[in-house]
């Protein structure tokens, strides 16, 4: 089980990508009860018993697998920037934009949220951000097994070429000049730019933006943002019309 | 450090404890360049240089604390349920009430969330609800050095406490029955009850909801919500007014 494949631990995900995305399903590693029932399922993927040990080991120690781990190819990536532009217009959410996520539950956790209200698809950064672990894609619960990712090298010119094709660039920004979120319009086609949790969307990325967004709140010093996870939430949640 | 005290990882947490919170900073223990940091500070709590190997044991070794872990005491808790439906008629955000959650990352990003949208408190059950671990507290970004949690045994009876002091109580609920979030209004006294991961709100206490609210978005077979600390932010934020 290696390569540029996702290793999804737990029944729920694996069981995720098995209604939605099996011909990219690759193998099953099961042990124990998991391994049996699975046996009575109609599989068109290879399934292979092995003892718990080499579980915990094919998905790292801290994370909870119940005995089932598959191998699944990543969707398939959108081929172009333009392409991806197109669908966004047809879709009920965003593209999601992450500026660097060092956290890999953080990035489960977000693509989660973005297939949830109805993303085309997530843009990511090939540097600064966390590779899909297994407990990224268990976060994602599944998710990650059917919104494709398209890594980029160079931010900035991706939110241009974004606005080339009409799109609306969004940043969540949590500085005191930015617009509440309830100023930007509901249900239109939109790219959502999210920064890490540190440092939130680095300035050359930020002056892409068409406007800032932010979550107003009861900040204090030393507490002046939301889990990037939670913004992406309630940004999200925002635009799907919540 | 033991006992009631919250261990309270990484500078940003401790120093939001700092802030916020200091006479209940009971004693700060840092290694190398933190700890030369800390003593050039004006603290009014005891200061320990240990090595790191201490600070990885005393927080669990996943967990990085950056070279500074505090021992706070908790918030003062509120006294009663009614003391505290009586705060929630001042507050700008809902009492949260968790029905059982079982990640302690999940629990402290709630707590992080719950500080943001203005929350009087958190009210846990006794049983089923994660411990608030290092990794908790440091995913609470310091709000668990704050924020009181009124843990009760018996949450259907807190419910109808609450009720009896004129509060509404909103339950998230996956369910179709369910109405969607936006009819439920902004800026009113409220008690939100959320449930765990698994199973959302246990019967016994949903039927105490005067409103289910279910967070709208695409959902599919086996893909039917949201984490729960995300359904928290959004809901949450509604509730704000945002």
């Amino acid at each position: 089980m290696s390569g540029d494949s996702l290793i999804v631990p737990g029944r729920r995900a694996v069981s995720f990508a098995l209604q939605h995305n099996p011909s990219r399903v690759r193998e099953i590693l099961a042990s124990g009860r998991a391994y049996d029932e699975l046996t009575k399922e109609n599989l068109s993927c290879s399934l292979k018993e092995v003892d718990r040990d080499e579980l915990d080991r094919v998905v790292d120690s801290d994370v909870s697998h119940g005995g089932v781990v598959a191998r699944v190819l990543p969707p398939v990536p959108t081929q172009s920037l333009e392409d991806l532009a197109r669908q966004a217009h047809d879709a009920k959410g965003p593209v999601v934009v992450l500026d660097g996520v060092t956290d890999a539950r953080n990035l489960g956790a977000i693509m989660r949220t973005a297939l949830w209200f109805g993303a085309p698809a997530l843009v990511t950064v090939k540097r600064n951000t966390a590779p899909l672990t297994p407990a990224g894609i268990k976060a994602s619960a599944g998710a990650a097994c059917v919104l494709p990712i398209l890594r980029v090298t160079n931010l900035a010119r991706a939110l241009d070429a974004f606005k080339d094709q009409d799109l609306w660039i969004y940043a969540a920004d949590a500085s005191e000049t930015a617009e509440p979120m309830c100023r930007a319009p509901k249900n239109t086609p939109a790219v959502l730019v999210l920064g890490d949790e540190g440092q939130g969307v680095r300035p050359n990325v930020l002056k892409r933006a068409d406007v800032c967004l932010q979550i107003e709140g009861e900040s204090r010093p030393g507490f002046d943002s939301l889990n990037v996870g939670v913004s992406a939430g309630v940004l999200m949640a925002w635009f799907y019309g919540n």
